[in-house]
């Protein structure tokens, strides 16, 4: 057979499962975008003020996986948001000190490609990473650390002090913005890379036919209409559109002042199970459903559904390296864990 | 001045300081053995039975970090022996499932270099690591799973299972044995050379003049009479020789049925405090002194207590990096996290 023969055929297929335009097109027009493939262009993303350096990035490593910034000293940013396992503790609700269950029984969001989003928390009320992780580390279910806590732990530890300044200069004030900055910095870093990327940035073959196939359904039915974007979320939408969420009645949570709720990112939704802000459906499957008649107001099918997530499985990424640091050992000045 | 010159002055200075023998002879004829310095002979002693491979080791590191395997999939084997940190949480009394603590008020002993001892638990009860690992994972304050909960939990991720299969080959059975097993298999290689190794293997100016002279202390003292080996500690030994623990009443530990304890290694000991089988006492010196009391029915001086810790810093070991591992994802079929 000629190339030609087959290249027309090929063509042809094309057309056939995906109309005049090609997927990859659909996809980029539905507002689907790429983590770019350069460190300048995803430089200009998660760092649009250079204030990102190597030794914020490694000290904010270290803090966030520091027991010592939590109340007991036996919970850390990594407790809930675990890096090991999709950035999530994969709970239904996140447990922190005492045990507590979180009061509004809200699911621990992923810190994987937080950085694309627009806002942070469930109801948005942080703008950037090193806003948010102020919030978790004082709120008492969760690391219930006053911040002269905080503070008085990590400038009782010279190698800590001693990092700091060689961060930001002799001259640091060591307070809890700048501990909980630098924790965000790190957060900047977290970006996963995945198969999906490779195709939106031109390799037709990044994904196999049955995702592409999951693709254009998932676009098609209009899940692209809140997962957009760089992080396919991410951004503050309306909840219960189009009717009730079946276990609505589980925790208190109603958005924000204007009843939104961020949209979660769909990148690694395999891995971070389970879904919804309280968590209630492990099956993503069931998730994709779900969201087909609270959002959209239309009937996805079990088969439609497990196209969507087979398309869902291309957006497994790839994580970034860690090395699991070595912390400063206390001193007979850092405050002891408190536990009651 | 002529270097012949220097040189006796140089010796004059030495016997002055340590007798006629050497610090590094008494140290040795004291009992304290370095961590060899070739992998041949580290093998003979880690793994004599030479069951380690690569295969079982990166799989025994995943397990160990895996909150998965507890009943509330939140608590892993480092949470308790947190490689950040010492392989310790630092706390006085191990937290566990529920936010318990250890009913008996134990501490939680390092893992790193816990491949020396001669016996595991408080009460060595265990005789290697392998079995250790059984303990905690089913224990009700601690990881509070039950075996069948940690196998159906490992054997519903084909990940798992495909790791398991070709670390043990096809037809492995991937019990709550295997699993732990491995867990033992990885903490196996955790062990941290120090400066003290390198003195011990021949490298006169690995000590400082001031750790030489703690050291002096830490032998003519008696403390060896414990703490000797490559563990520095690790064997069972009797508690309360000389005088009574002064804090005794924390906890009801009694030691095994002959009322021995576990002695601990003083390796990385400037990185666990708190110290005792109850942590009750958090300055190293403090400990040093009430070991003098209890122990050898002698008065360890302040000074005395602070230049053997000066020669502890010398223990502070190398630790082995750690990648972080990307755990495999549950499937539907993982039985779900247990909250109560």
């Amino acid at each position: 057979m000629k190339v030609s023969t087959i290249l027309a055929m090929s063509l042809v297929t094309s057309s056939l499962l995906f109309g005049k335009t090609t997927i990859m097109e659909q996809a980029k027009k539905a507002g689907l975008k790429a983590i770019p493939t350069t460190d300048s262009e995803i430089s200009k993303i998660i760092d649009p003020n250079h204030i990102l350096t190597k030794e914020k990035v490694e000290l904010g490593k270290k803090l966030f996986f520091e027991p010592r910034l939590s109340k007991s000293s036996l919970i850390s940013c990594n407790t809930c948001h675990n890096l090991a396992t999709g950035g999530v503790d994969g709970l239904a609700a996140a447990i922190g000190d005492k045990w507590t269950p979180n009061p509004h029984h809200l699911n621990s969001p992923t810190v994987y490609n937080a950085v694309f989003y627009d806002a942070q928390f469930w109801d948005g009320r942080s703008h950037n990473l090193e806003d948010q992780a102020q919030g978790p580390m004082q709120a008492t279910p969760e690391m219930a650390s006053p911040k002269a806590l905080v503070e008085e732990r990590i400038n009782s530890i010279p190698e800590y002090v001693e990092a700091f300044k060689k961060a930001y200069g002799e001259n640091v004030k060591i307070d809890f913005t700048t501990i909980t900055a630098t924790i965000g910095l790190f957060e900047r870093t977290l970006i996963t890379p995945s198969r999906f990327d490779d195709f939106l940035n031109g390799d037709e073959n990044a994904l196999s036919v049955s995702e592409k196939e999951g693709l254009k359904l998932f676009i098609d039915k209009g899940c692209v209409s809140c997962h957009s974007g760089i992080a396919l979320g991410g951004t503050m939408q309306p909840f219960q559109v189009a009717g009730k969420y079946k276990f609505a009645s589980i925790g208190d949570f109603k958005g924000d002042k204007n009843g939104l709720v961020k949209t979660p990112t769909l990148r690694n939704i395999t891995q971070t199970a389970p879904y919804f802000h309280n968590g209630a459906i492990w099956n993503l499957a069931d998730a994709v459903k779900e969201m087909g008649s609270t959002q959209l107001g239309i009937k996805i099918s079990d088969e439609e559904a497990t196209k969507i997530v087979t398309f869902f499985n291309a957006l497994e990424g790839k994580k970034p390296t860690i090395t699991y640091p070595q912390l400063p050992k206390s001193t007979n000045k850092t405050p002891k864990p408190i536990i009651d």
